[in-house]
């Protein structure tokens, strides 16, 4: 009976890999802890625990680490508490596997104290080209892991070159389509019912875009300026929209600000704020909406398996694969307003499964249970 | 004028990075900060802060971030307290450049503190293959730095498969052969008479061997076979031995119980167990010994350098690149007996280069005075 | 010249030991450093290190301490945390003396960091009974203090019932009354009109409510209803109302949610909510407000100065002296709205020096500047 | 079902909480969690998670938190760390109770994560008067505390005074001597025989002296001289003597190192050094020795219920009760040597229940299995 320990620092982190948990819980052979920390636990970032309870998931330990702060030193700091803890945690539940999600900064203190610790690390997700603080992140984890749970063809490539043991790399598609395919599903409307948001009331039956945009890390002086130009563009479009509110990286404080002064202000008509959604529920607004603008992987990923259209602003998602359902711009409200109105003549398209065919969870599970547990590395070179 | 912070974790860190402080220290366009934590504050692994401020550097604050016990859990937690401290110190100074050094465990830290802060960061000797943690590690940190400084040719075509840009990777040889340049000449036994060690006496103009074995961290639970191997080969041999003591990492408690009881046994007659040597005299200690024996780097670096053969134990440094001074064994006394001997026998050899020409600390400094000092990354991928 | 160190964790802190900064850092004798940390640094609490550079003080360092979450568990982080940070600094800076203010969670960090290292520890406004936590702080720091700065006779007294040294004891009057002392008289209209705050408009020359109410942290599951109950009554009131945003301790993200729900509804005539002000703008609101209502202790102090009335509600301020200004009543919405009827009706009264005659300041450099620096304590048995 | 959370964080911790630890494991409305911390960990302070879990005690969780050094900013952060961890295992564990032990600086740490968190915290062994910084810790803590367990009547007072609520102080006595009564008899040259320790021989029924002495934290600057003293008389004696290691306060590594050397000379003919014995082998050990010489509280304490004449050094118990078997003297070893031929002269005395009647475990589990878990606290004058 394996131990296997997953790391959840936030709504995104959970999303991603929520099915593989499950599976992994389910599986005969594999006994599961989950550690929920830093804006996983916030109210204020959709706390996540109290979904995953919801969803029937026990919560082994809650890692208070998240330290306030509008400026970069509390993301190193943050990082570094939650290693400290980590490694108590580690040392207390001694797992036989941690699995380690993604490339948001604090999970870099899941890879190094599991990889410290002599304890096997998976990663998923990992190999993709995205510019960004969060690639860097993503790339050194991959270094510090043991197996590799990339989610597409082009991101096993990457890893290879980066060094890793070929035999260690399983593509298994993204586990966020797996949510895609599980959730059973629901008018789009009926979804938003549940939730109160805050702004410009949502009109039933008629198209609307979704909006989720965060600020990049390493242009977080200019996260103001960003969002007001999509913030425009989506005001101009007339189109009503459902904006999701962004996440907990320096500089969110006044992009807040902004969202915040702009949302009471008299020129909202059309736009409804929301602090979060369930995993399940937003699948079904992201299957629902015309066409969702901004900078999160889900324009790329699950819209792909969806057949959303998609308008990616900016640098955020600049590097990743993209299938067909994806128009690029720049900051610029006029180019942003510009790619709305093509994505809503396009309107609905064909899936794609460039991002796995929604047994990402499964395939991991299965992989874990039975896998050569070597924490020993060495380095490939290609040629 | 650029402000450089370097930050040294301990002894080693030191002795690899000294002549590039010197150098930063002396340019006209640059301003030093130097931090000092970790193992590198306390008096049993060598107080490297004395000796810093001895060779007339000022030390700019000191970070008492080193978790005690026996255990990876305490690793991975002065880890983790490190990057808190750094994250505040880095705040405090704003840099525009940290460097950080090498691969120990706790030198993570300072890479993610520093890129996450968004201030640039210089990596020296990333992308050498030696297996074991410390190759994670270095990696790890070569994906978060902007400029890299490795120290071998081969070590420049890792980094390239690394992803990193071939315009940011400078071969400037490795500070450490620095030293060695540097270093005036004096007579072992003179050198030796100012430090005082414990165990048998060592006779002056006699040959003796230099003997240096940490501890690797993953295979910790062996380390005490592995030091038995190694201390009875060396009592085996008969030559009298200088014998260092190992580093604080994980598994070092119960090798130095070992080394501590062999010590003060009757059993030893040949070895004599110092704590520690500064950096100019180890060159000299190391230039005039017999042999070197164990798993220091510097059984492969410097040495090469001063032509003195290495008998090297072990994986610790199994895919460094190596000139022909070295001879490699396995954990196992009579192999390494054996590799004594041919050394022996072989006797001092020709200098090789290999590893730089003793000029790195002024290549860095220069480097870092007029580089752009960009830090967006971008993966590039190798065909 | 002794170096004196004083730490800074809020707005409150700041408020109250402003003017004791000023005389020392005037002092001839006295070099002075100012460490902000905790709420003192984030933009929803006020953003204190702005405030504070505006008032011309260099800040020689910021921590990051403050750790995110609405539960007691990182009240006790934020302490930890904040402990590591200052043992840092107070090595680095090696101050003479140690101020740290009143009683806040987080200034057990300042005392414990201070009296462990041998650095002499000054407290002011110890001795106050109040109940709550905030009491257990503030004597449990008394006894880890070297130097008492009580604000009142009855502290005095209590200072000496725990056992310490009466010739350590100084009655120098409450900074805060400072403060009250120095600020040039402005109408409190044009003050406000400096702000822009949220919700109704506050209308011009006519008697208006000063609100203020933290929630209190044993009772913390209690805090929505008992915000509640304020609210109602000063809704009831019909008189407008300018009501300033609590502090950060565990509850007060519910006690916020409440607050900015009724912000934002229809039922909202009368009350204008504000983030903060700064510690000279508070006082000409204070004394320009017709009543004061809630549990600020500004309501016990700087109104007594004042003579302004003041509705004093619950636990908080339990067990503090107080002067005839205050009305004391129960979280229940009617008692609450008698009383304020009753202090409009008494209106403005004589001022009472019993909290101080505004030279605490002063009082506190010229002590600190000649004071013996002896560390060693004894226990004084009072009978 | 009553869950009491006990935090060991050193050897003298332990010896002192055993007897209660064992007492609420066995009652039947008590459930136990120990967890196990700092020094408790480590090998070079006597590894007391073992001796624990030798005792048949569960440790449900360890705290990596001694951060290294010589210096009192390590204390300081050690502290600190302790209490990130302990406020993240109290949030996990939801204690009803949590009893803490004494006054060692780490157990601040205990205080406050309990006292913040609303858990009930019970301290054993305060009201006691000592001098030095262990006082202002213990003194600290019982004003954080709900429940006091002193040791004597004296104590009682001291809390008394301390504005505690008469009600909640229970005099226990201590249970240290719980352990002298609980120990069986043998004989302490039996005993010793199961220890190798490291010196000259200690020959068979033949009186030794018993010598522990620790650094003072206050006076760590001196702490090489008075350890000299101590050394120097006990070597004049020339009888023979069994001499503990001290703690790890500040200031122990330059005591260690002048015990080491005295150790590993010529000189010394008459003195064995041991590292720490178990708790009840220190028992017998105390019970056969002729005099027990040094500051440790075992002198004052167990030494006055079984009889043996206590030679007490410097200013460490300078304010603690003591029994007709003291002697005091300060650092200087003509007068520590005249008190031990004293003592020796005098011999073995009759018992004093002074400290207890060995029932203290008992008794605290029985109060805390029934008192009232209130946490509000009030300040009590006397007059």
């Amino acid at each position: 009976m394996r131990h296997v320990c997953f790391v959840v620092y936030s709504r995104a982190n959970y999303a991603r890999i929520k099915s593989a948990i499950r599976s992994c819980d389910e599986h005969p052979n594999l006994k599961v802890s989950v550690i929920v920390g830093a804006s996983g636990l916030l109210y204020r970032f959709g706390n996540v625990s109290e979904i995953i309870r919801r969803d029937g998931i026990r919560i082994e330990s809650e890692i208070y680490n998240a330290v306030e702060g509008d400026l970069p030193v509390s993301m190193a700091r943050t990082t570094g508490l939650g290693l400290i803890d980590l490694a108590h945690e580690f040392h207390r539940l001694k797992p036989d596997i941690v699995v380690t999600v993604a490339d948001r900064f604090e999970t870099l203190s899941t890879a190094i104290a599991s990889s410290y610790m002599n304890i096997v690390l998976a990663h998923t997700q990992g190999g993709e080209l995205t510019g960004s603080i969060d690639e860097s992140v993503r790339h050194a984890i991959t270094k510090l892991a043991h197996l590799h749970f990339p989610a597409t063809e082009k991101a096993v490539e990457i890893i290879k070159q980066l060094g890793e043991n070929p035999n260690r790399i399983y593509n298994i598609g993204c586990p966020s389509i797996d949510i895609a395919r599980l959730t059973p599903l629901e008018n789009a409307f009926e979804t938003l019912s549940r939730y109160s948001g805050v702004g410009a009331d949502i009109e039933k039956d008629k198209p609307f875009l979704l909006v989720i945009q965060h600020p990049v890390t390493t242009e977080f002086q200019d996260a103001e300026e960003q969002i007001s130009q999509t913030l425009e563009a989506v005001k101009e479009s007339q189109v009503q929209a459902v904006w999701l509110w962004p996440n907990i990286d320096s500089g969110s404080d006044s992009v807040a600000k902004i969202l915040r002064i702009f949302r009471e202000s008299e020129l909202n008509r059309t736009i409804r704020f929301y602090k979060n959604f369930s995993a399940e529920d937003y699948i079904n607004i992201l299957r629902g909406c015309a066409v969702i603008v901004g900078n999160s992987s889900s324009g790329i990923r699950e819209a792909s398996y969806l057949g959303v259209p998609s308008v990616n602003i900016g640098t955020r998602q600049s590097q990743r694969e993209r299938g067909k359902n994806v128009v690029d711009t720049n900051y610029n409200s006029s180019e942003i307003l510009q790619a709305i109105y093509l994505q809503l003549e396009k309107g609905k398209q064909e899936p794609d499964y460039m991002f796995g065919d929604g047994f990402a969870g499964n395939k991991l599970a299965d992989i874990l249970a039975t896998v050569d547990l070597e924490i020993k590395k060495k380095f490939y070179l290609v040629r």
